[in-house]
């Protein structure tokens, strides 16, 4: 056995609980090594010196390198301990606190069981139930569609349909998004992801200086309003981007610094080296190296207060259903946990969506963020699909690997995307290959957590980096109707099965093809062939297929069925 | 190269900010396989494509199974992004989120590179600096002395110097403690940690029933006050015992519930199953199997705002210098976080200590306790001094493993003991062997964080468990003097030494000789012989040996040496 790959830490995303009395628990052992059965040894803080219980662990997910052993147990007594025991041929090891041994001492085990030593219902992590089988559609403004034909337009330098440029402004508004809430509701959106809609210079609008007012350009309070209202009564929810983490040079706080230095009462918004700001020397710390863009202090208790009072009137005046978090890795694990508990107070199904683009565990323990952006899962498709740098096997071994870095809760309320205004298009990194777009599409609706198009998707629109990438959308395409559509649609609809909503999540590759299987109360499986020719027969009924024909893949492909539990 | 053995996780105790420009990493190896080299290879997150710096690591600690590599840094930038190379021959390694590769694209290190993506200010978990050279006192208060010779006495049920029962009363209190101060002091004692004071009808008053008044047996306020006074006159920190998890069933308000059941507005103060207790069934929460210690829920927020502000009573009114967490691992982490800001936002260098005997890194992650009681050290000491199942090597591995569970500032915030009120007296584990215990005060004397004596060690006071460790206080033998107390005034002063207040630390074992190793301005090295016999020839300045003459120990026994910087 390598003792070396064994791995188990209580209180995390290889212990935690899902309900006061219930514990779901994880070990990690070497892929290459065999056990015959791996048990968790379990009881009562007070007594496990006594009585005992034990639990058989499964293996469930293999990334390559380890092998991930599941149990989840339900619990008489929340004080909860327990050593693991692995049996491998004749030999038995234990795995508690001290590492693998090959005897263990239960009288001694209060000096180093794992233990899980009190669940206490404020530390449970509870889950957004409506994320489980959300589909959310992202909407760069300035380029979904102009509604409002009466407004001040002056301002828009780029005609509809042109490529645009860092500074283009084409119009889009609130007015547009709420006229094209029916088209939405029938593509089975759910939840809408905007980007921000507060006062700013610029085309994104990531550079805010009045956070309590929409940008005239997107509309008025009042607009969003009824697109909120209007959204609502078709079943869909909205999603707004908190930029916090810097706003524009323009805040009037920043401006009030910039006055007044040091005598400023909002000098220590912001992170200033020296006592007033000398913006050549951009002695101020910023975005990036965006000097329009300061940085806030949201250690300043003044400021944090404010940014949550913004979040909260949103939710509280226009009830929007969630903050998406601006570069929220770069903004302080005090701050979110500040935020998390006023707006979970106010209501606690207010879906909190991080942009971090690495392994955010520690922004995920239950008490900052719901889910982030699932970019490692983009970067795992890209791989496959795009770059083709991993096969179907490794494909299942990543989208393992990235599954147990998180709880099932966590899981559960992750944003699965293909790309967003941040990224290249999916369709673009693959040279434009609608049929790999399909499949991977298929991956993500069927994936735990929320899927997430963004707009233009289904229509196959382009685009290389930004600008490229927030490109006007196409609505005479988008009428005309597309073979996407027809399949986002389809695979919407999957997305309300219980097996979607609520079932076990499982990765394989086989003979060049990738398998997702969800195992609720029937069991869903996806095939996705990248290459063609693989042979696939249903065991059970067929819910959606393309690019496979009885029984074999004729291109670049899926097939979706779905078998009564055995 | 064992590949499963690699570890790291950012933002944890594997990377980790030391100050807003500064952090340390570490990265876990296999100890079966050798390297040449090991380098961090970082940078600033928005050029890393472009521009990296490179740092090589030192291997610092080694627990037999697993190496650790070491690296500090300065960071020019706090947005800082890195990965891993080692190398191994000729092989070049890079260790990323992804895991181990043998080659690593830098262009979408984006997707996967490590990151510690902001240092915010508030994320860095500040020391409080008194710890580090602290020598604590642990003071059963009925059992040390009694001072008050005016007061209501009769129930005292045990004559000072016979054996106690559990349900003995033998008079110690304040005034006594008061009393004392001269003889603590002389002892080399800076801190006092009083088992609790507040009243309770027991003798160790773990179940309170007013949490703002001093129990009358042990005195008043004003001796509370006139003690504080003195020990800080003398240099002597106050630190009490929180008993937050749970209460005594004459608590007032538990009190009001059994009266009142759900009409109680403390109803939900406890974790009652039905409308109202009963007490024959026990259908609430409580202590272990103790009926008349009920459990608080610290989920509800006013139980929650009460208990803050006892602790922030006592700092206030009192000026105590900390709080010791009774159970504290039974209580959310949700309060815990609300405490500490709490107190520490009254004053940062109040001490939260925790009652943790496991790995408690979820609370210390620099927003709820700063350290706990180090009951691992204590173990790992009763196994090399008492059980003998551990050689010289293997405790230093042991003693690697511990320390690299967590931060350098929570390893400097640590309370290592040999014992306490909740265990058997390490002399009696040793089978009353003066020297082992000489020689485990020495080491936790130059142990990263505070050392804490258990009342009547320095007089090889005996007793097996609870009640029996609770036994009176000896005076005629501690006035008389003994060997112990010399060598614990000895130890004591080398804790106000540079290396060993802030001096890096290292352990091995070599020859049957176990070394602790302190790195400051000077090097101070202490030598452990369990059987003696083993040669050890000092290379520097000898400051204090035991069992040891001219190169050799002449039983169990220790030397300390002080070797300049090379």
């Amino acid at each position: 056995m390598n003792r070396q790959a064994i791995l188990h830490i209580p209180d995390s995303q290889y212990c935690y609980a899902l309900a006061c009395d219930r514990v779901e628990l994880r070990l990690r052992t070497s892929s290459e090594d065999v056990f015959s059965e791996v048990d968790v040894v379990y009881g009562n803080k007070y007594d496990y010196h006594l009585k005992r219980e034990r639990a058989v662990m499964q293996k469930r997910f293999s990334d390559g390198t380890f092998d991930y052993y599941f149990v989840r147990l339900s619990l008489k007594d929340v004080r909860f301990v327990y050593v693991f025991e692995l049996h491998e041929r004749e030999k038995i090891y234990y795995v508690s606190e001290d590492g693998v041994s090959e005897s263990y001492d239960f009288k001694l085990a209060y000096y180093n069981s794992f233990q899980l030593p009190y669940i206490n219902r404020t530390d449970v992590m509870p889950e957004v139930e409506w994320m489980k089988s959300a589909v959310f559609y992202e909407i760069f403004i300035d380029r979904f569609f102009r509604g409002d034909t009466q407004k001040e337009d002056a301002y828009i330098n780029l005609k509809w349909g042109d490529l645009p440029h860092p500074k283009s402004f084409a119009g889009g508004d609130l007015a547009g998004i709420r006229q094209k809430l029916g088209y939405l509701k029938g593509l089975g959106v759910t939840a809408l992801y905007l980007t921000p809609v507060f006062c700013s210079v610029s085309n994104h609008k990531y550079d805010i200086y009045d956070y309590y007012e929409i940008d005239p350009q997107f509309g008025t309070k009042e607009e969003l309003r009824g697109l909120v209202k209007e959204a609502h009564a078709l079943g869909i929810r909205i999603v707004m981007d908190a930029v916090f983490n810097h706003c524009s040079e323009r805040f009037p706080y920043f401006q009030d610094v910039l006055r007044n230095g040091k005598a400023s009462p909002y000098f220590d918004w912001f992170i200033i080296r020296g006592d007033k700001v000398d913006a050549e020397k951009c002695n101020y710390e910023c975005f990036a190296a965006c000097t329009y863009m300061p940085k806030l202090n949201l250690s300043n208790e003044q400021a944090k207060a404010y940014f949550i009072d913004v979040a909260l009137y949103w939710i509280r005046e226009y009830g929007i259903d969630g903050w998406r978090l601006d570069v929220s890795d770069e903004i302080s694990h005090d701050f979110w946990h500040d935020f998390r508990k006023a707006v979970k107070a106010y209501d606690r199904d207010i879906v909190i969506i991080g942009e971090n683009w690495h392994d955010a565990r520690p922004y995920l323990c239950g008490d900052e963020y719901d889910g982030i952006m699932n970019y490692a899962v983009t970067k795992a498709l890209l791989d496959f699909f795009a770059k083709k740098t991993l096969d179907a096997k490794q494909l299942a071994e990543r989208m393992s690997a990235l599954y147990v870095r998180n709880t099932r809760q966590v899981n559960n309320m992750m944003l699965n995307l293909l790309d967003s205004h941040d990224t290249h298009r999916f369709y673009t990194e693959t040279g434009k290959d609608t049929d790999a777009l399909l499949c991977a599409l298929a991956v993500i609706f069927l994936h735990t957590g929320a899927a997430c198009l963004y707009y233009g998707t289904e229509i196959a629109l382009e685009g290389g980096y930004d600008p490229d990438c927030r490109r006007t959308m196409d609505w005479e395409a988008a009428e005309k109707g597309t073979k996407i559509q027809e399949l986002v649609r389809r695979l919407a609809s999957l997305r309300r099965k219980e097996a979607v909503r609520s079932g076990e999540i499982a990765f394989s590759g086989e003979d060049g093809i990738f398998i997702l299987e969800r195992r609720g109360e029937s069991v869903l499986r996806l095939y996705v062939d990248r290459s063609g020719g693989h042979r696939c027969v249903p065991q059970g009924e067929v819910l959606l297929a393309y690019g496979w024909e009885g029984g074999v893949f004729t291109g670049t492909g899926f097939m979706i069925e779905e078998v009564a539990y055995e």
